[in-house]
């Protein structure tokens, strides 16, 4: 019934060895590893020498590996031996969200193709099973959204600055100490990296693929003690959300930081952990919370993927292959807080309606409906005195002949 | 690929006539309503008289029907219904918690003799895919516990006398009025209800089939404002959690009411929600939230288990087909907040360490550790003037040779 495993592993890191751990102390899943592609040769290991290569094709040109598990950094060169591998039958687990998000198409034909399965529940909120409940139990037309916390890493600073009541640079500073946050943190603090998980995402919500550069992302690198004192007065945290929504039969999505009262349940989601909401038709909101980083969620992710393999199991991409047409949009109005200096003005023509304004003798800012089309053009998004954070009420409401439809418009709480 | 379902109904509630209209709605699922079985032929219905029966063999005996959904309220008539559906072949959906509860072990017989699937998502917790979940995704032997809120009525209940300050009668009126709680309240307010989610929910995380008389319920009946004050003084909640968790390879079970810090998951979770914390060797904690009852809750889990028998998916119940030996214990140690009326003081040798006590002319307490199994033989269980409710920082140890194991201590937080 269920088949046995033979693992070639490339890459030997944390996850890795975490794996190799759970796989010699759980009776349940039948699967050993055969061999493990490593980069530098000369490296200590845990495990006997005869385990390790660093020729890649030992392990995809080797007949008795069934599956590889792919754990490398650099994405180029995961995605030629995620294609390879597939290429010679073999199913692939990865959490490379990266590689993913930049070769979807390609990666999603190969399945076809050769008909093995490419696993990846890692690759998105780490230990939370939103892919596989996505894909399998969400398996309808009924989503709405769905949104979230995809992105341990800044939820860890902006946890600490709340807590501690400390600056950004300072918050960013301790989660590099900790090792939370890389030495370039680029891609979590300007928001790559929940972008890429929201690629995934959206092409198993909506059935819809999307190339990352599509898709917008604005992080937390502005944020400044202003904008921190405001949420402050406010009773409000500010959280990283990514964001994908049906409005008007189109898609919206994008990750931006967004200002989120007590009452939701992102508000309470800290640290590393994740956060997402699920809404639809019949369930209404439904809630998951798991840690997002960490070599052990990451790990119990992969291990849930190859225990799968032991059943056949494979993404069936229903959203998808049910061939409904669905589009991006960036159509649609989104309420925006706009933090600027007082000296350096921005042009409030951007905003169809404002609801507040301030300005002090240093710093000003503007909440506003603006048109999300209208946003990504802005030369805003380029100004380092400017931050921009989504109101806590914001509605994401499709625009018609410049008019808000009310009729689709949804509140997010 | 995937099959067309042809179903048979038993019962046309709001559950039943919700269903119609979501499969009228989605393309998606390829299933539609051959026949409905109902009790009162009279009743004016919303389909046309055709689709009605009061004859159940019209269902069970016919030959183009090949998913029955059972939706009636008695637990006995309900097990009739599955069983003959069962061995004719056709597959079953149910939300009947205590049919399941009081018949598993011949429920799990039938599906292996007739090789036919029976779900039931929607009998735990409504719309979080909980089963699923402990199913397919945490398929392996590295589940430690799973604890949470599986009953969506004294939740609200609960969330009242908080959130409005008021007593146990006045919320429980209010539930009832809104039809929150069943006019005789009993299977709710005294805990069965979440426990035969329990059994089920013990299934599918360590492979235990167990009859409800095995396990210990104690419910929210005997709450006083003085217990309601007592939280309030401490900043916590009260509610009402059924746990399972692994505890020196033996499993200890029960539902109690609980006091529940601010910083863990549950606190939050109000009304008529439902939460469920999952611990897992590599995940640490998973938690799931969404609405408990309610028949759009209800419907859209059976909604996503008629998908998945398109694609003739069925439970394995791979825990207990593992074969490995695992048994319930009462002999483990809990934190206990006993309250009692001063002039029937108890007997406090019941508890192996006492950690506070009180008495005022009326009310007195005692919170000390004592062994679940004493517990259970206890008269206190029987007394009205006791209440008891799990501490907030609650061990479950192991006692061996009345010592209690330090090795396997686990804290709820």
């Amino acid at each position: 019934m269920s088949k046995k495993i033979k693992l070639g592993l490339f890459g030997f890191g944390c996850v890795g060895q975490g794996l190799y751990n759970v796989l010699n102390q759980t009776e349940g899943i039948k699967a050993e590893i055969l061999k493990i592609c490593i980069k530098n040769a000369d490296k200590k290991r845990a495990l006997p020498a005869e385990y390790f290569t660093v020729e890649k094709n030992e392990i995809l040109f080797n007949d008795d590996i069934n599956v590889v598990v792919e754990m490398i950094d650099d994405a180029e060169a995961a995605f030629e031996i995620v294609k390879t591998a597939l290429q010679n039958g073999k199913a692939v687990v990865t959490a490379n969200k990266k590689m993913i998000a930049d070769h979807f198409v390609e990666l999603y034909e190969l399945q076809q193709q050769y008909n093995v399965p490419l696993l990846y529940e890692a690759s998105a909120c780490a230990s939370i099973p939103i892919i596989r409940n996505l894909e399998e139990y969400y398996d309808n037309d009924l989503l709405g959204a769905v949104e979230g916390i995809f992105n341990g890493s800044t939820n860890y600073i902006l946890t600490k600055i709340f807590k501690d009541n400390i600056d950004f640079a300072t918050a960013l500073k301790q989660a590099q100490d900790i090792g939370f946050a890389e030495t370039d943190p680029t891609l979590d603090v300007e928001a790559y990296d929940p972008k890429y998980k929201l690629c995934i995402i959206l092409a198993h919500t909506f059935g819809l693929f999307v190339k990352p550069e599509e898709v917008f992302n604005y992080g937390i690198q502005n944020l400044s003690t202003f904008d921190i004192q405001y949420a402050n007065e406010k009773g409000y945290k500010i959280k990283l959300v990514a964001f994908c929504r049906k409005v008007d039969n189109k898609i919206v999505a994008g990750v931006l930081p967004r200002f989120i009262k007590p009452e939701n349940k992102l508000y309470n989601i800290e640290n590393e952990y994740n956060g997402i909401l699920v809404e639809s038709a019949f369930t209404e909101s439904q809630f998951f919370a798991g840690k997002g980083a960490g070599s052990n969620p990451t790990g119990s992710a992969v291990l849930s993927d190859i225990s799968a393999l032991t059943y056949n199991y494979k993404y069936e991409y229903k959203k998808h292959n049910r061939g409904a047409k669905v589009e991006l949009t960036d159509n649609f109005s989104v309420d925006l807080y706009v933090r600027y200096s007082t000296a350096n003005p921005i042009d409030t023509k951007l905003f169809s309606k404002i609801k507040e304004s301030y300005a002090n003798t240093d710093s000003a800012y503007v909440v506003g409906t603006i048109n999300f089309s209208d946003l990504r053009k802005s030369d805003l998004l380029k100004r380092k005195d400017i931050n921009l954070i989504v109101a806590a009420d914001s509605k994401f409401e499709a625009i018609q002949n410049n008019v808000a439809s009310s009729k689709e418009a949804v509140e997010i709480c």
